[in-house]
């Protein structure tokens, strides 16, 4: 930051104080502006190792570019500020690099490159070294999760929908579904193909390649990709960006899958329902309340599902790029990209922390179960009084039951006790008390959770991505 | 529409007026109401033929019901009104398709289903439907396109970068381009899963199996979905909204993929560029202006891709879906998810219509290229002229001759000529005349355009779906 | 609809079967395709109305003009089908409704107008009849809100924030801050000025004035915004679309003041919570489970709230509009404002009968309150013994009583009276068990809150529009 | 930046480096971290003080405060990093500033205060600082774009609809009505209201005012914001989010203003069409192509329009904040707002630039009308000759002639009075070849465009905020 006025610096810049958990976090080393240069860096000399490869530049220039490619040796701030003139930072670096170099190497430095090919050759190379941290995190969350579904694979609780009370469920079950979107996303996420660039001034490497070999240009284009350490691409991409939205879309994805969690775990923890407890990276204090425990972990990565799918349909509306390169569209990715980037790797930290620590309390669980004194199991009753009194029948007696118990204050099963018609299918010996008992116990109406769970823990993240990180 | 005044009714319904283009398309039919509605009903009658298979309900049962569900036989606008009461149109159905089988097999109908199991098996059959015929209209894109960019493989036009020109490349090129990110489109959206939805009241089927044959609930599961022609799920996805929000995704590629060609296609027709011309498929009259022919394809594509994005980033958000059934995340899907798969159907034949009708105009093309007088290719002037002059001499003596060249009015090539380094260099026999004229001319400077061209078209769209459309 | 198979049109159209709450809804009449056709001809008769009293086509073609001008004399979904040759409806309406007037008075129809005029107007039109309709339901929940309010203006319940207990709070001052919202949202949505829009082709009146009269065009451009009930612009305003942007705008704010009410709503109504009662146009019931009472309305308000920014973001996003007409960005806003206008009015009707159907439940609330046994005033206590016992003593003091009572079983007030610092300031005088009672009382620690319900309950909805309503 | 390992924290940061433009702008400067921490502690001071106007607490303590309250006594980088705990970094700051202003003060600080008071006035803060910087280059734009048009009031055009000749228009015209849809964003940005916050842990202002005298609070709540020099609230707003979401949608606007701007830039400075020149401000250079100049200004613009709208719905989205402080939606605003606050102030400073800058090139605006060999006038020609022709006769003459004209590579004006329906009005002395000549000429038919440039170059900012700027 030695460009500008300090102070005047201080006051400009970005050090994380409105990011709170991407402050310090994994994810945020990885898409610096610090960690971006060097991403651009490193496709320069990428570019200059293929190439000499190829014996299209001297050995001596890559030795001399890649010793000098460096982030720390460069003015970081200088460089931003100079980017104005020519809309992105790759023509301040470029002339920087050429400087560094001396001139005896000047002039094999981004050798038929154009801006563009070094600028998403680094936004790749940025996306897959953030990409690596996250899908370590959602690794961590996945096999957190797998352990909590496993240990309450039978775990009652009240299944919810529209808010209210619907029938009983386990926590296993609940626990297992989040993993298993958390799977979804990491699979998507690794599934993502992340290209070098490499097309020269309009996307006809023409001023990479003599013209009389253009037809081997796929070797340098392949070489290039493997000196970079990303995929080769099938076209120059300038202005085909599928590798751009299809990672927007891969962030979303994961924000969403994320957001479940954080969602039903900001529900199960509320005041009045308790099923839960955090016994870390979850439970912040208040400066006022000494007795508030705040679930900050969710309560961020809820924060960045609100705001990766915006980012990410600005990256899909980016494709619409006219020409070889857009006025705009292109420089519309640049930042939403890596805000995606880092609120997804910062909700994965987040989660993994969360996950890990994260408990049931079955006997809350339990507790709210018998709020409704059965009627929670009401679609279970109409099943088993159905056959006994017809379907009609059956549901006036269980809502008039319900009803009753209602206005009445007393038990609903109870009040299920002295109806007429039970009593008489009782008194029939079609029906027995122990029967309504067993009926009325949510722990007896759990369907099939424990095979789902079951089946669901045996799904593994697939093996996706081979090429070991960077 | 009996349910409602007709006059009131014309008024409020959406019959296509505001949809050019939509408007009697074939995505249309699979998507509307109607086609929502047979959906719903064929989801009804799956999950009973795979009850009755697995001896769960009467085999007559199901004759019934599936001779029942047909969408004619019901009141549409009178399901919709009904609709509002338990806030979708599931629960009114179930009514009306018990009345419809009798008293008989009435109890049969709907068994231990839930409303969200019939609305997300419906939509994903409309989804299905709808990807059909939105495949189709993709490959017809992509084999005139194919045809296009073959033809066109070697004809020189300008690349532009930043709306202004940068260095010669191919209309193939170009065409290629376009071709390959459709492809990438289609791809992904033959790719997408889309499960069957089967689960009950809180996702564990509960209400669907004896409690002693849980175990056995797969089968009922895979039955069901391979009743209704779709992918077997994992889980109940009530919650896990993956299928939607992947489906979405492709769905915003899409539409960026054809509104990146159409982008194209309406700065090549402007009046001034004049590149291209539209045999059909795309010139709309004027009734004011009889000399007009307004590229309305291309701009009812571009209006798709501006929307999509939005829609898609509402399907991304609703993945945050609390509890076994959200109260807002799962209703706001709906229609988004329809307007998205009507407004990319609609895209998709429109571009269909467009690329096939679609005619390059080399002669514009060749005298666009012309229209800077050689500064196009300064490019490859500066790298033959950096090892005769040395960098800083050639880029001098370039940048001289163009400021020149544009501030008198004289030829850039004349310019150069009379510039002391290039006649020392012609004295010297370092340089001809002929020399500089080739180097001049654009269409020598296409790099590797020709064979970009051939590798692209050598890609196959994914065989992707075996399963045949229903 | 007589221009298509009638069954396939079914199959097509939207009759509203995705839209709960809206299907039957006024502002469905207000927005429906044949309401926008109505305006398109409202716009066409204004146009000749206003050229007839400026003397510039004969008065008798405007009384045939107006004659003809009735929607239900038109196939409006020929038209629908007819829009996609010129990608927009008004091209084939303008044919029609010359067919209709007849020979004599043809010329006289859309004299001088472009599409876009007519597009506008009637769009303007469509959204000032939804705006009357849509307040008229926000002044409706503004209502109910004030009334329940004022009941409940000294009742206490928890205040939550981050899903937890925080302070005590009145439910007063939660509905009068809804209401707050509410009359924010219905202000700007009164204040969005809604223009007529008359430019001809490309915005310069040219064809609409004798070129020897351009300086009176303003005396026809006003005439005409009387004739359709719609502001003067100051501008033509074909690509200038503050009002489609602003009216978008608008709307996302009322749709995110209604999702506020719901989303607190759907959280007080919790089983586990059950503060509120929905005596009517809430509670929606389930085919499964009868004792299910499902918070309809303020889920479809909740599902509004999610679409309706991104509709918006679109709207806004069009505003990008090149040139004197735009290939995309102006067909964008068609359906995306529709859309929006829908949502939010059926939102705003919803709201209104949920408002008027809205009932609190003090003796939960006071229960919930109770819930944690004192801590929910511990900020007060903090405050009222720092005095005593000094900052970090006090805080001390009350964190160890805190977790003792949550360890132990034991009540918070009885573990805080067995305190040895406690002990001694109640043995030094300086404190009385009476004291701690009163502090520990929730409903003697509400602030501020019955004289914020006052003072905003004097808030008056602004007299906004004084036009009258159509 | 002293908490963290540089080499580390500068990976880590954003100084810039993907923002050109922003980074060096007056705005980055004024939301920057350290602007925002100074914000924060500039709210705390004010209430410090307010408080110490209504003898809440000793003059003294608020000397201490007001003196410690200086960001540069603070370590930014780690606060950043301890806001991850409670979510927020206000909660490590108090603790900072109470330690900074020593025992005796301590309690004094953030007295009765919650975080969200201090966040919220703080955003509030930098919001107006950021107007104050964002509404100054606005009113640059304006004042050059007036002197533009008015320079160019007569100055004939081509007019585009849908990318093709439509009619003529003058530069005057469009250029007005750049500057009347910027005079549209400024208003609306200025008018937005911008208002402090207080009101403690749920929003009663327990914490803040003695229970006895809670009626005075007002007094507080209206002091608080004139010592910050922010508008008094109405009510509390921790959750009834007007201030943002408006605040968001007049930055959307505002980025929409400039966008139309933007492109129509682009279009009008496209190689083949170059009717404007960019004097500064606008052109950059490129690395590899001498002779290009990159419209960057504009290419920036356009990048914050498809941006601004995104960030918008995120802040819509997020007035659904369900409880007294939500779990998410308050922490999505934090960067969304400032995000779209530095891109909506960087791109009206490059605007002004661009605008300050701008030329306009008749000669090229001729030679394009001039293309179509008269075509563009069509729309006049049909109707001077409707009266002569009759409506269908004149509209066939027109077509033929068009269409003979473009296949025969003759002129239009020559086709034309070859015509025999043409010749025999001149025969018939209706028609003169000099008519002919006036009615082909574009210049003739500008329509009103001169005298509403007049009009609306008569427009006036409104003066808006008359508090001046801190």
């Amino acid at each position: 930051m030695t460009s500008a006025d300090p102070a005047r610096a201080a006051s400009a810049l970005d050090l994380g104080l409105l990011a709170p958990g991407r402050a310090g976090s994994r994810v945020e080393t990885e898409t610096g502006d610090g960690a971006y240069l060097q991403a651009l860096l490193d496709a320069e000399a990428a570019l200059a190792r293929a190439q000499a490869a190829l014996g299209l530049i001297p050995a001596a220039a890559t030795v001399a570019i890649s010793a000098a490619a460096q982030a720390e040796n460069f003015d970081l701030r200088g460089l931003a500020l100079s980017a104005s003139v020519g809309g992105n930072p790759v023509i301040p670096l470029v002339g920087a690099l050429r400087a560094a170099v001396g001139a005896e190497h000047a002039a094999y430095v981004h050798r038929g490159a154009t801006s563009q090919d070094i600028m998403d050759t680094a936004t790749m190379l940025v996306a897959e070294r953030a990409r690596v941290v996250c899908l370590a995190d959602l690794d961590r969350v996945a096999a957190a999760l797998a352990r909590l579904a496993a240990l309450h694979r039978d775990t009652p609780m009240a299944g919810r929908t529209l808010t209210q009370h619907a029938v009983p469920t386990t926590f296993g079950l609940k626990v297992a579904g989040w993993r298993s979107l958390v799977l979804d996303a990491r699979d998507q996420l690794a599934g993502c193909t992340l290209p070098a660039q490499i097309g020269g001034a309009a996307g006809t490497l023409a001023a990479l390649i003599p013209a009389d070999e253009a037809h081997s240009v796929f070797e340098l284009v392949v070489r290039y990709a493997a000196e970079a350490g990303l995929d080769a691409p099938e076209l120059p991409w300038h202005v085909l960006r599928t590798p751009v939205a299809e990672l927007g879309g891969a962030l979303a994805l994961t924000a969403g899958a994320l957001g479940k969690f954080a969602a039903d775990v900001l529900v199960l923890g509320r005041t009045e329902i308790g099923e839960i407890a955090m016994r870390s990276g979850g439970a912040g204090g208040s400066s006022a309340m000494p007795h508030k425990a705040n679930p900050v972990n969710a309560t961020l990565i809820a924060s960045a599902a609100r705001q990766v799918p915006a980012l990410a349909s600005v990256l899909y509306a980016s494709m619409v790029a006219e020409d070889e390169r857009p006025a705009g569209a292109w420089h519309a990715e640049w930042s939403s990209l890596r805000e995606a980037l880092r609120q997804v790797g910062t909700a994965a930290e987040l989660a993994a922390n969360l996950a890990e620590g994260l408990d049931a309390r079955p006997e809350r669980m339990a507790a709210n179960l018998a709020l409704s004194d059965g009627l929670i199991v009401s679609e279970r009753l109409v099943g088993e009084l159905e056959p006994l009194l017809g379907r009609e029948t059956a549901r006036a007696v269980l809502s008039a039951a319900a009803q009753a118990a209602g206005q009445q204050g007393t038990s609903f099963r109870q009040t299920l006790g002295e109806t007429p018609e039970i009593n008489a299918l009782i008194d029939g010996k079609q029906l027995t008390e122990e029967d309504l008992d067993q009926w009325l116990d949510p722990a007896g109406y759990l369907g099939a959770a424990a095979d789902l769970v079951d089946r669901s823990l045996s799904r593994l993240p697939r093996t996706g991505r081979s090429r070991p990180a960077k």
